[in-house]
Parts: C-alpha cells; structure tokens; sequence
C-alpha cells in the first residue's frame, strides 16, 4: 500500500513526460503501457520506431494510449540516449528512463558536459522499501552509484535522499548513518564519517532531516534493539533513510530485503537535473512502475 | 526445524561440557538452564558463586540440574576467564561460553600465549541462519569478527565455515563470496578477491567445497536472479555460505534477516582450539540455545 500511493501522489501532481533511451525492448514497453493505463505519465520513446510499433501492437495497446505515446526513430542507441537526454534538457521531459541499452551509455550521455543533465551535486541511487511488518518507508541509499564514497560524497547523497525523501511526504526524515558498531572506533572510518554527518546536521550544515549516527541496522530500525544498547536518540528504531558505508553494504542489503524479506521497491537516480530510472531486467513489472511513481513524485517543479 | 535438528544432532554426539565465563547474569543462567532441561551440555559455571546460585534458586533449578551444573568460584571477572578458557585447554571442557563480562576480556584469555586457545588460524565468527521460505541453511561470515580482511584472512574464515558446514551435516557446501557486482572490476579489490579464491578451490588449495565467486547476494541464493544474468554456476542460487567483503555488509546483512526476514540465528566464534559462544544480551534466549547446539555439533572430536 505504501508504494502503491506513490501513484496516486504522482498523478495528483500533473501529467508529466518521461524520455525513454531506447524503447525497443518487451519489457519497458509493458512497463510504458502499464504507466499509461494508470494515466501516470506521457511518454516519448526515443528508438526503432518499426520494433517500437511491433511491441505496441503486440501489446494490443489500444488508440486512446497514442495520446499518451509519441516514438521518436533514432539509429542508434547512443542517439537515443541523447535525444532522450537532450528532451529533458530542454524541459520537453521530467524525467529520464533507460530502455535496452546499457547503463553507462544513458550516464555518457547524462553527464556529457555540452547537453547533458549535470548539477555539480553527485549522482545517487535512492531506493524506496515498502517492507511487510514495517509501516512506513525505509528509503536505503547508496546501492547502486558510488562504490566506497568518501565524507563529501556521503553529504550529496545524503542530501538527494532527503530532497526525495520530501517529495514523497517525509517532511523530517530522520537518517541513520550505518555501521558495524554504535560506538566510534578511530580504525572504522565509517564511524567517523557517520559522527561527522551527525554533527554537520547539528551545526546546519545538512537541514530538512535528522542525522543521528553511528547505528547499526538494528539499532537504527528496531526501538527495542536501541533500548537494549541503552542508545538515546531521536533516529535510532525510528529512520527513514538508511545510509550505507559501501555499495557492497547497499547491494547485500537490498537484495536482502527483496529475496529474503519479500519487501517492495521503487528506485531512481538522483542528482541530475531531472530524476533518472534505471530499471534492470530482473526487476519486476511493479517494481518498474514504483520506480516511475517515484521518479515522476520527485519532479522540482 | 532446521536449527532446532541442530539440538538433536547435539545431544547424538554424546554430553560434552560448557565453560561459562562469569556466568553471575539472570539471561546467561537461562540459557544455560534451558540447555540443561534439554540435555543438551554440561556445564561448568565459574564466576560469583554466591550470586549464581541466588539466580539458579529463583528459577527454581532442580536438583536434577545439578548433575549438569558445577559452580566454581572466582573473584575476578579476568579470572572467570582465564579458568574458563583453561578449562577448555585441559579438555575439561569443550566448548568456551562467554557470560556477564565484555567480550575483549573473553578473547584475551583466548588469545593468551601461555594458556589460550590459538591454533594459528584467524578467529571467525560463523552465524547459521534459519530464513523463513528458505528450505536449508544460509551460513554468513564474517559479520562480528574481521573489520576488512584480506585475501590470506577470508581463505582462512572460508576454511572456518567449510568445517562449520560439514559439522551440522553440509558435506559440500557451496560458498559465495559476494560482491556489489558479478563481473572482476579492477577497482573493486572484493571482486579479485572472490575470483581468487574460487581459482584456490579450483586448484585443491581450499577443499571440501565448491567455490564460485564474485556473486551478487541475488545470484547466490536465487536461480531465477543468477539465470536472469546469464549466470552458470554450481553455486549461483544454491550458496549454503555467503562469503561478505567486510565486517559492514555481513553485519547489515545479518541485521536485515533477524529484523526484516524474521529469521532465526545461532553463531560461533570459530578457529580456536574449541568453539566459542559469544551471545549478546539482544539475543533472544532460542538464540542462544542454538548457538550453543552450533558450538557443540562444531567439537571436532
């Protein structure tokens, strides 16, 4: 239910665009039309038009959806990762998606310095868990982008996360920078960064949110493992936004809570100037839309 | 089921005895009565005498216990240790529990040069996991012992839990050492890492095992994941160990199962001349039970 209503705060904010690189491809398609069904956004599929007109009308997808659909032919893919980028440069799109294509060629193309999408923030995968038993999100971040990202980086990701955490109705997202520990130890320089973001938010230097770390994972989500550590904090059992250390944390835990925890997902790129999905071939159908719903609640204006 | 065979398979290897270091705490005495009433251990308590049995009475431990219970004195929480882990380098006993005393005083003892328990490998801890839906063990390391290992470390914490493995009835485990991707990325010292060892166990130098590696959480426990990537392996999607990088992932990693998956867990210190049960007071006392089945199936004669 959590996820779902990201649908409906999508679509209460206006019919926006997405530009999709490189459309030609069975699964985005469905994800596409299923979007449309639910009237969450416009399209133009940036791709070979012919196999893009195939899989529509494979797809029986009907003349009332061709409001909703515009194809724009491209010869190659890296043309239609520019095009699509260049759509939403020129604030004909919202948002950006890639198709069949791989994903450091749609990045090429986000952060080509002429046409690209770059803001000087850092680039940073944000993704948005409805977890059974939990009751609200637990939005984990990075676990996608930046491999081992140092103190700075940790602040911008930290910071798009709270900015989409804002957009999907988290007014004061409170965030735990996680560890292996509670306590700091000079040797963990995880630790360390965690206290130093703690303190930058205190000092305001990171604002809209609470920061309060080092917590493990079980103290940042679990009130009762808190207590047991005799933690007195304002995020511990309470986060909303989980900070990783590494991509390789990032990664283990997010596959954790698909496979094992049998959790939800929605998840973007942020950062750019517009929000970026970068949906894979193992996500689900409902995934890809969450991510949509996702991406299109994040839109600035 | 799964964890609690590990009771059964216990108690078929004939009684053998538990040292407890300080055991003068309300949840240790628990889990140890607990243990006694299934006949899983003996056990030698050294600690505040007086103090023990004052707790022993309040849970109304039966004179039949005390077959299973000696209580030996001491004064010192250092020397609750240093007994304890002598009693296990003497054989009186088998298995080192620690109890009411911070973990560092416990391994001190352990790694005392005149009377612990080094054998000249590295100590690892090993955390079998019980996860709903899952219908056999997921055995995780290291995620409460090495901060960062290097590849020397995770063969000998790999060696550890191939061990671990065959003790509770694995004959060939399959191991995953887990990366955030599954291809060798030069910049990610885990994924060289992985790919190394899996080439150690293909040339004999780590046995009793197969080892395919880097894998992404996903690929290592789901067929479908590892099959969407085009992955063939003896191990994708069947992993009984999953190898973590850092004590970060395997730390959030075993957090998530306990906390989102609802799994069940029992763990061990392994690499010692004995198997050591280091349980925390957030641990639940089934927890505990089974982690003390764990050390026991785990004696190596």
């Amino acid at each position: 239910m959590l996820l779902e209503a990201l649908i409906d705060r999508a679509t209460q904010k206006g019919l926006k665009t997405v530009a999709v690189a490189a459309a030609e491809d069975a699964e985005v398609i469905e994800a596409v039309t299923e979007a449309v069904s639910c009237k969450l956004a416009k399209f133009i599929l940036f791709g070979d038009k012919e196999r893009i007109q195939q899989i529509l009308n494979e797809k029986n997808a009907t003349n009332n959806e061709s409001d909703y659909l515009q194809i724009v032919h491209v010869d190659s893919k890296e043309m239609a990762a520019e095009l699509a980028v260049k759509a939403v440069k020129n604030k004909d799109a919202d948002v950006l998606m890639k198709g069949n294509i791989p994903t450091n060629v749609v990045l090429k193309a986000v952060l080509n310095k002429d046409y690209g999408l770059r803001t000087g923030s850092v680039l940073s995968h944000i993704a948005v868990f409805e977890i059974p038993g939990v009751d609200h999100f637990i939005i984990i971040t990075d676990a996608g982008m930046n491999i081992a990202p140092d103190l700075v980086q940790k602040v911008q990701i930290t910071k798009n996360a709270v900015a989409i955490a804002h957009s999907i109705g988290i007014d004061k997202p409170k965030v735990a920078p996680i560890a292996a520990v509670e306590v700091i130890n000079p040797s963990m320089q995880t630790t360390i960064d965690a206290a130093t973001l703690t303190m930058m938010n205190k000092r305001g230097q990171i604002t809209g949110c609470i920061i309060d770390g080092p917590l493990g994972l079980d103290n940042a989500i679990s009130t009762f493992a808190a207590e047991h550590k005799g933690i007195h904090s304002e995020v511990a059992g309470k986060a909303d936004i989980i900070l990783v250390p590494t991509i390789e944390v990032g990664n283990a835990l997010y596959k954790s809570l698909v496979y094992f925890a049998k959790a939800k997902v929605g998840a973007i790129i942020s950062g750019a100037r517009a929000p970026i999905v970068l949906t894979s071939r193992a996500d689900t159908a409902e995934s890809k839309l969450y991510s949509l719903a996702l991406a299109l609640c994040s839109v600035s204006k």
